[in-house]
């Protein structure tokens, strides 16, 4: 997609690659105290200070043990176009104390990230809490500034994309996931990130219109209620004729043999009542606009009473011009009941009328869908074919923030650590690398950090792997097979070689693999066995070194 | 700030209203089922026949008897400009069957809101379930494709909002409240919009630079952990001098004067051991940097040992000087223990030195802050100034998601209803007028819907108000004083007054004079009391005939 980035000047670093897919985000689009900090840096002459920053999280969400890593290409865009225009330069010189030096806005003025390096863990991996997904390096005095857009970035895309991973583990391979969310997600952008890393985590289709033209993603949908009760009655339907699938007969009064199926199905189950006649108009005019995509929303009135013998007359009057009819939708109501009696009864029209594949129609099922309720359908048994799934999916309900941060690591070739009293809260210090270990089965076995300068884990040679803060948790590994992590994806100036930002697809192709290739015990739902994550034994020493170091020492008196 | 659209060409109906604040909110984010049913309309040539549609939601958030409704002005904005490109429309008619009609592309081209009128509740008010916050009136074929952006910009707005004000609630009036959520939250521009709405219901400021300088909303930002970590001891501060307050003089060596500080402080309390050298020269430094404005955040190595005693080193030194620094924040550790350790140590200080007012100095939380937190910290005492609040407030870590809905309630003056086995989920049928009663003592006492034509509730005239759906609940009420609820906000190109819109400022103000003025019951955290919402007895009648209507009859043989 994109070219190299062999020696192109500063102006022009990577002129191919166009900016974050939102247009809002900007250089601003962070927390005041970025600038302040900035400020304070320059006035300490620190601004050039070279730093290396991590971002990773700290616990996988869902209470699951994996994560799916989502919005490394929108940060890279982000970075490839950074840049303060004099708009931003003055309000931000507003929104500091007015006894700022001037020089620090003309310090402002010309920064961008052409001395900034990223590497990341490609995007659509599998990955686990501590390990960096980005290593940020550059002069302080900028990578601070990424901060918050680069965790706003990573954070929700990786947890929303992690949810449609859990969502499509639980309803199997062969289910259709649809992602219906924009309506409820937490903004625009929130519903259209959604349906990017709903896809890019496993589902197959979105009915977001803007985000299946920016990114490609297949579309869906057909009807809502609204659609069912704008109808009064079949005789205001005007244009009744419709011709064959093949072409060669038009039916002058398509309204009429719909009612004629209607009145056979009637008779052959002898339980229906009159259905109701605003639902059936809606179903013909429908099935009129689109006869080659004909699905139906059933549940405005009544499943059983109404939608579903509506459904069927006109499903047989599209049969008999030679149309398939796709199949229906359930919106509301017992799921696992209302599917299975409706595809008793496809399955008892295709037998009584000869209708071959009536009893095959797709049953799409749509109402506050969840892991939870999927899970539940599927011990009950259910006729489901295609899921709708909305809000829990797309404002993540079960969690719906991940805590991505992004910590100091190193700055001057000095390692630096955060402590805290909460043990899983002290950041690993290190500009470090990152490995993942492969066993005989293929499986990965575990990841490991080490310092940046130590020799990589060797295939077929033996490693201790550390647990980096619990000094007996350790495992000698000899890994089949060895995976550096972070590839540099932004080389700034440096005419470093980078590597290719990927198209959706196959970002998508390589998340579902990856999930794919993990032990199952680490992706089942309930209790899943954590995936280890590790240092080496020189990292680990470090680290405690350090921590020594830098911990006051108490006085008891 | 709007002028009054009398008159106007449809080319220009409000030219002084811009689009919405994100520009990706175009007539194409939307579900593809608005275009698939606008396309069955058009081509049942429904698609001019006039429609209403009610936005409304069905439950209050987060266990509450009371919801905010913003996202208002985003809506106007968004139909203002509604026109769809060639480009949309070359993409809606790939995303359609090969076989639609190229007539409606014709249509699509030509619609615009210059026929739909939408009447809303004042934005920033005090709204309760089932009651239309907005009434869209117009072409079934437009405003069926307005209702996936509206409900999207109204469910996370007005969520969000209502999760400000009850965090605002539990805090009390007399604290700080600050929005840090940017980094958590669900895509940029969820955190665009928590800033702004979460200002609307009651935040005081925002960390977030976009966001203030889109809304004007107060800006607030120190520095990280990572600021404090990014030096290595005192030693490498260069320029160590600092004008006092007055000008008068300089501090040739800044430095020396807090390390002096810090060996008082530490003779003082003689329970210090050494504190950490990397944020005393980070504290000292940002001093420099911020005289006017020290602030620090003092739990990178330890509160208590280091933090703190470093934090009041050079606060005393700016003292000296004549500043008065502003506070310290904790991020983690347990609050109501640190902020009270805090506050003694502050004391003791200004009482050992006498430095007025250093006692009363700042003290800012902020770690995973929710209102079940501060409820628990007012509930154990401390001494907490100002909460800084992120995931938990932007996210809606509570509920995620409102469930606003948009449902068709009449069609060419018929009224619509939508069924439902539950009957939360049936749609109050009719266009309809909406009031609020108010009681002797001010308090709100009950909404009340009629049909469009009903004479209006009378102030000081007893009138009948019954439950939509349960028969036996129904009072009567003599209202001291009677609002009615829906205002033209858009009127098309009908020449009707239309409410202007109105700065953030004076929604906020309205947003909280109205949380003021309702009753305490419905408005505490355990067990508040439902608001009533109800309808005339003649609309009550009228919605039951219209169910027994359209719900089909059963036949038991």
């Amino acid at each position: 997609m994109e070219a190299k980035a062999n020696g192109l000047k500063k102006e022009q670093l990577h002129p191919s690659l166009h900016g974050p897919t939102n247009p809002m985000v900007t250089p601003l689009l962070t927390d005041l105290y970025q600038f302040t900090m900035v400020y304070a840096y320059w006035r300490a002459a620190k601004n050039h200070e070279r730093a290396v920053f991590d971002l990773f999280f700290r616990k996988n969400p869902f209470g699951g043990e994996y994560t799916v890593f989502a919005g490394l290409e929108e940060c890279i865009r982000f970075i490839a176009n950074f840049k303060l225009t004099e708009e931003d330069i003055s309000f931000v010189r507003s929104s500091l104390p007015s006894n700022c030096e001037d020089g620090f806005f003309d310090y402002l003025r010309g920064i961008d990230c052409s001395d900034v390096e990223v590497y990341a863990i490609h995007e659509g991996s599998v990955v686990f809490p501590k390990i960096p997904l980005l290593r940020v390096e550059g002069p302080i005095g900028v990578v601070q500034l990424l901060e918050t857009p680069f965790v706003n970035l990573v954070n929700y895309a990786s947890l929303v994309a992690t949810n449609a991973a859990r969502h499509r583990f639980v309803a199997g391979k062969s289910k259709i996931l649809l992602e219906f969310g924009l309506r409820r997600a937490q903004g625009p952008d929130g519903g259209i990130s959604a349906s990017k890393y709903c896809y890019m985590g496993g589902f197959d289709a979105t009915s977001n219109v803007a985000a299946g033209r920016m990114f490609g993603i297949p579309l869906r949908g057909t009807h809502s209620h609204a659609f069912v009760s704008s109808f009064m009655s079949p005789d205001e339907i005007v244009d009744k004729s419709i011709r064959s699938s093949d072409g060669s007969t038009i039916c002058e009064d398509f309204v009429s043999l719909v009612q004629t199926w209607l009145r056979k199905i009637q008779c052959m189950r002898g339980i229906f009542g009159e259905t109701n006649q605003s639902e059936l108009a809606a179903f013909t005019s429908y099935a009129l606009a689109f006869p080659t995509n004909f699905l139906a929303l059933v549940d405005t009135y009544d499943v059983m009473k109404s939608g579903i013998p509506n459904f069927c007359a006109v499903a047989l009057a599209l049969s008999d011009l030679g149309y398939k009819a796709v199949g229906i939708r359930l919106d509301s109501g017992d799921l696992a009941y209302l599917s299975g009696e409706t595809r008793r009864f496809f399955c008892a029209i295709e037998k009584k009328f000869g209708v071959p594949g009536f009893g095959k129609m797709a049953i799409t099922a749509s109402n506050d869908l969840c892991e939870e309720t999927i899970d539940a359908l599927n011990k009950q048994g259910h006729e489901v074919d295609a899921f709708g799934i909305g809000t829990y999916l797309v404002t993540c309900q079960a969690q719906a923030a991940l805590g991505c941060v992004f910590k100091l690591v190193e700055i001057n070739n000095q390692p630096r650590i955060k402590l805290s009293e909460d043990v899983s809260k002290v950041s690993i210090p290190c500009k470090k690398r990152c490995y993942r270990l492969y066993g005989r089965e293929g499986y990965p076995l575990v990841d490991i950090m080490t310092g940046e300068n130590e020799p990589p884990p060797k295939e077929a040679e033996r490693i201790l792997c550390r647990h980096p803060f619990i000094e007996s948790k350790r495992a000698y590994v000899v890994p089949q097979h060895v995976e550096e992590l972070l590839k540099c994806y932004w080389a700034g100036g440096s005419g470093k070689a980078r590597e290719e930002l990927q198209p959706l697809q196959e970002i998508k192709d390589r998340c579902l693999q990856q999930l794919d290739q993990m032990r199952p015990d680490h992706m089942r739902r309930l209790n899943p066995t954590p995936y280890k994550v590790s240092v080496t034994a020189k990292l680990y020493d470090f680290i405690h070194f350090l921590w020594l170091n830098e911990a006051p020492v108490g006085e008891l008196q």
